[in-house]
């Protein structure tokens, strides 16, 4: 949509359980100017990723929350429009968290340029960008798989869960990957090749699951929770590592849970199987950040890395396509497309 | 007890809940004679540790379980009676899994020679054994206390917990002991120069382990489970490291625990404090045992490093004393004498 006017989504209030509309205020107002040393950015691909519903809610956290009234926070990928910044020019493709609006003000903390030579820009909000190098650096560093060993990964269709699972298997381990339905699970063993799909969606999932793997598993690499980790840590092998990445399926959660008390048999395992569980968020591997591009570019290029974007057009429908999320609809990365070719410049 | 006879306590019966003396049987026989590379061994010096409660169960676990009608396991240590093995001599002190038994035969698998110069020889099965180690390979190699942080330690005046809080003194840590009781918390806290400690059995447990920590917990070090786990684990720092060396409040528990289910809440502070949980034992450090004898060894010659040892006499009265550390009534390394001075060589 060509627009002089910048569109700005703001979090209207703290969702409790899974988000409403209502939680969200869409408001119109000037195109900013940048000041000295600012720049101006056009958002071309807004990224809609788990994360974002722990920053609506002021539980604590690693991040401090988005405040009512607030720009939504998000990654996005934008072209600089206009640049009082010696780093950047008009032109320029860049990423970083510009949250969801039509256009942001920039100080350049925290932006990056992105080389449109290596893949279409929108995968840097995706397999080459915040997802990929999540999938990247909590695999390799975490779960450390060996030739011959299990990998699972849950929500292994998404934007983290289809990179652990193609990067384990060129390191050689045999994976699983969980995912709800079929035609995910025909995606996953098809397309990305994938030893094995189970539907967490299925009544006898748990049964499912222990047929997968029959070595037991070695790297869990947590994307969900609840029902699906519970299936999971029976299954669990001597030294199996799990890097612990994201709770989805607790994200909207109200409360308690319904008992038994699952904690010791939980703590029993950890110690009668030597089992590590950590977690971890991207920015805790920083310096990771050349080698992750320069493998995934690499094994995108070479066919051995493949992604999938799952792309809902207009800012405006940003916050009912994030829900998406929590319902298991999307099918690869989630993107909002903000504009289309051709109307990304504002009328001066 | 002076004795021609070998006296041997087997396991009758896989216990159910807290072992009782029926599980136990003291059967009487002749003193063994070693055969071709065999060595006799008298023992000296009884370990009684909570790990052997899970060797009497057959439920799956690192180590295989003793059978009915076997010797119980054991470490102990012992004095070289006749060797017909080329690495032992009559007289040496050794240190092994001899068993629950007054003499014991050994192909020298898994024995090592104690050198009684360092410290008295019961502290090979002590703070220079296994508890000592694995206070030592736990503590640094998992939990890596940095200068200024805050560890707490549970079971913190047995064998185990002792060493790690004396260790993480020497690492410039600020040291929080739980124990059960007054007398305890005042020898951490004198004896042993913990920084605080805090009585587990307190009805407000929870709030005085609050009050003692008031910058968080950056490294707990998990000898119990249970009531003392769900107090600690809201606690934890970001990046807080938790080796998982026990759970002794956990093992003679049958059947499920009541709700609430505290899993997902664990899984959410495991993913927003990006925390490390890690069992372990000691056998999965190994390669460690000479730099821990050095390193502790020399702590005990400087004073910096103390412990206590809470010693039953008889064979015959290890069943009973091995109770006693699930009921948390020893104070310091439990041990049983075999033999006292003088009357631990057998008649010919």
């Amino acid at each position: 949509m060509s627009t002089d006017v910048n569109r700005r989504i703001l979090l209207a209030a703290r969702p409790v359980g899974e988000p409403k509309d209502t939680d969200f205020r869409l408001v119109e107002g000037p195109v900013p100017t940048p000041g000295p040393g600012q720049l101006l950015i056009r958002t071309l691909w807004l990224s809609l990723d788990p994360y974002m519903r722990s920053r609506m809610s002021d539980a604590k956290s690693y991040a401090a929350p988005v405040e009512i009234g607030q720009v939504m926070v998000g990654g996005a990928v934008g072209r600089v429009i206009a640049s009082n910044h010696p780093g950047f020019a008009a032109g320029d493709i860049v990423e970083g968290r510009t949250g969801w609006q039509d256009y942001a003000l920039s100080d350049g903390t925290g932006l990056r340029k992105v080389d449109p030579s290596l893949a279409p820009v929108s995968t840097a909000v995706g397999v080459l960008g915040m997802p990929g190098m999540t999938a990247y650096t909590g695999l390799l560093t975490i779960g450390q798989p060996r030739p011959g060993e299990t990998v699972v990964v849950s929500a292994a269709s998404g934007a983290v869960g289809s990179v652990v699972g193609q990067i384990a298997r060129i390191k050689g381990a045999r994976v699983v990957g969980i995912a709800g339905g079929a035609e995910k699970g025909a995606y996953l063993t098809g397309e990305l090749g994938f030893d094995a799909a189970v539907d967490h969606c299925a009544p006898d999932f748990a049964d499912r699951l222990r047929a997968a793997v029959p070595d037991g598993i070695d790297v869990y690499f947590e994307n969900v929770g609840g029902a699906v980790w519970e299936a999971v840590w029976p299954l669990l092998n001597p030294f199996a590592r799990v890097p612990v990445c994201g709770l989805i399926a607790q994200y909207n959660s109200v409360g308690a849970s319904e008992g038994p008390n699952r904690m010791p048999q939980l703590m029993r395992e950890v110690l009668s199987k030597r089992l590590t569980l950590r977690g971890f968020i991207v920015g805790d591997f920083a310096d990771q950040h050349a080698a992750f591009l320069r493998d995934v570019s690499g094994w995108i290029r070479d066919g051995r890395i493949r992604y999938r974007e799952d792309v809902a057009e207009g800012l405006e429908n940003a916050p009912r396509t994030f829900l998406r999320l929590f319902r298991g609809e999307n099918f690869g990365k989630l993107l909002v497309k903000v504009v289309t070719a051709g109307s990304d410049r504002p009328r001066p």
